[in-house]
């Protein structure tokens, strides 16, 4: 783990250390995955000392260097006495417990993705490819769910495909199956229900987990039987703003003008109220993670960055369209690690 | 949720309010499990108000009232306006990011473990007819598996077959399904591996999950043949400390008092310095919740609470034994939530 600790606490000089707990940031520095529990884990990363493990005994893993606490115990003075005071980053998901305690005057507190937004953000070579290869994965999902058939289906039986068919691919981990047909396509957060898909529907395919440790998240919006002219329209607006943004990828533009570009292809066809969450969100051990691609966050590219271009439309009640891409920044552009048809895919 | 809000904000007359994030407490009151995400989701219980929830419009739930924030929104200071200057209690695993960010002159945070210890940790009837079903569940489990084959099986294939029959009686959720063979059960983290279980292992299986929502959790050490004298020996001393220990359940005795008594008929008998963690941890709509079996622990049993007993002896590199039932404190003392026996079962 030393080059990983070495790299953040560089990017770290504003900090006294940085305070791991467990979830990705962890995994990021060990490769270790201990259950997040009531009982505190914490990675203490402090410059010029060799990183500090502190663990449950009960948890221990096995093989590895640690200083443990016991049942009864208390593990928020271990961390204290080690931190001594001043100023320190920590987890995002750390929890709110574990952070009250450890507060005391002398010593304060930012969260990783203020301190450190780039700590997991710009991803190595060996990271790219594990990202490209579960796009690819999620790519054959994709192909293959498009020859199912989705009329008289209920959204669930889709997703249960979906589910399969990601696992089949090589995912040892399922996060999401989005299936949204018809009006339940115009609420982003619609997961999967009873509605029996019908001739005539528009459905959001969104889907995704980890392989080999790293995520896939990519949307695709279908139509079952052909579609009418201004559903056929909305997809082509959203297509068209995917598209932009993708283009505008490139080092040392800020984030959010990622999210300006998808957004005023949309806005100027006139859908801009419809368009109703942010273009998209940095992806790698997992499928949600810094950077975001959001109004207000002004973070340059940088490449090795990887995230995902989702911009959409939602008619209430009516239907909705999102399609989605994992990007990464290279030295001179953007490169898509998922290649499907982007045009509307009709299913029977 | 009206009626626990109100029942909540009774207990927390020191408080000025509940900041309640998604995860167990949130379900709780309000039944919903919203996905814990970067997006802050809370729900706000003060003292004389109508509960009221913030979620990310993204993320809302259809037919509940809630206030939403888009996307590039400030979704704190919406929540920091609404509570204006005071002392609230947050959910323990709210994300050390929002409360960073929530924090301010005037307000301070206390974790709801320490504010409101009992908030979850008394059941109500139907909770506790919940919890017991469960045990019924998991104690089916047992019957079930004790009848397989373990001899020249991995602890993984067994896991397998563990985790099947809990979804067989009614679990819609696996949490866990350890099978510790031989040396393996002297790690009390060990979940289940690749070890081939040999003619003469010690097996520890320590399973469970949610039931309709609430959790089952039980632990038997068999053995694969004939047991040793030492291993009989050991399994009744952990025995016989779980049976002293559920025999000391009553209302009014502190939660510290039922460890003190595992504990003493295992340093009685000479093992002390190998039972290494608490003897247990309340359960309901999560399988690890307070009160917490611990040394330290003044909080007094009440009617209603439902929690673990699970002392265990861990012999380094040779074996270990862990007997573990939910039990539920009732107004004269306390009912076992799991039955089957606890004597040494043979399996082959």
């Amino acid at each position: 783990m030393s080059w990983r600790s070495d790299e953040a606490l560089e990017q770290a000089r504003d900090f006294d250390g940085l305070l791991i707990t467990p979830g990705p940031d962890l995994t990021y520095f060990t490769g270790l995955k201990p259950p997040v529990t009531e009982r505190l884990t914490m990675l203490i990363l402090r410059h010029g000392e060799t990183p500090h493990l502190i663990v449950p005994r009960l948890e221990k893993p096995e093989g590895i260097d640690a200083e443990t606490w016991s049942d009864g115990d208390d593990p928020y003075e271990l961390v204290a006495r080690r931190l001594g005071r001043g100023r320190y980053a920590i987890s995002d998901s750390a929890w709110a417990m574990h952070l009250l305690e450890l507060q005391r005057p002398g010593l304060t507190f930012t969260s990783m993705t203020k301190a450190l937004p780039m700590l997991r953000a710009v991803k190595d070579a060996d990271e790219v490819e594990r990202l490209a290869a579960a796009g690819v994965a999620a790519d054959k999902t994709f192909d293959a769910v498009k020859e199912l058939r989705f009329g008289g289906r209920t959204e669930k039986d889709v997703a249960a495909d979906l589910a399969r068919l990601l696992q089949e691919n090589g995912h040892e981990q399922v996060d999401f199956t989005i299936v949204a047909a018809g009006p339940n396509g115009a609420n982003p957060h619609h997961e999967a229900g009873d509605r029996v898909i019908a001739h005539g529907d528009m459905v959001v395919l969104d889907f995704g987990g980890l392989k080999n440790g790293y995520g896939s998240d990519t949307t695709r919006t279908v139509h079952v039987g052909r579609p009418t002219g201004e559903e056929q329209e909305v997809h082509d607006i959203v297509r068209l703003a995917q598209q932009a943004a993708s283009d505008a990828v490139r080092p040392g533009v800020e984030c959010q003008e990622i999210d300006r570009v998808a957004r005023q292809v949309i806005v100027d066809a006139g859908y801009g109220e419809f368009f109703i969450h942010r273009t998209g969100h940095g992806i790698g051990l997992e499928t949600h993670e810094p950077p975001y691609l959001v109004r207000g966050e002004t973070q340059p590219l940088v490449p090795g960055m990887c995230f995902s271009i989702e911009p959409g439309i939602y008619l209430p009640g009516r239907f909705g369209v999102r399609i989605e891409d994992i990007v990464t920044v290279t030295p001179d552009g953007g490169r898509r690690l998922n290649n499907t048809e982007r045009t509307i895919v009709t299913v029977v």
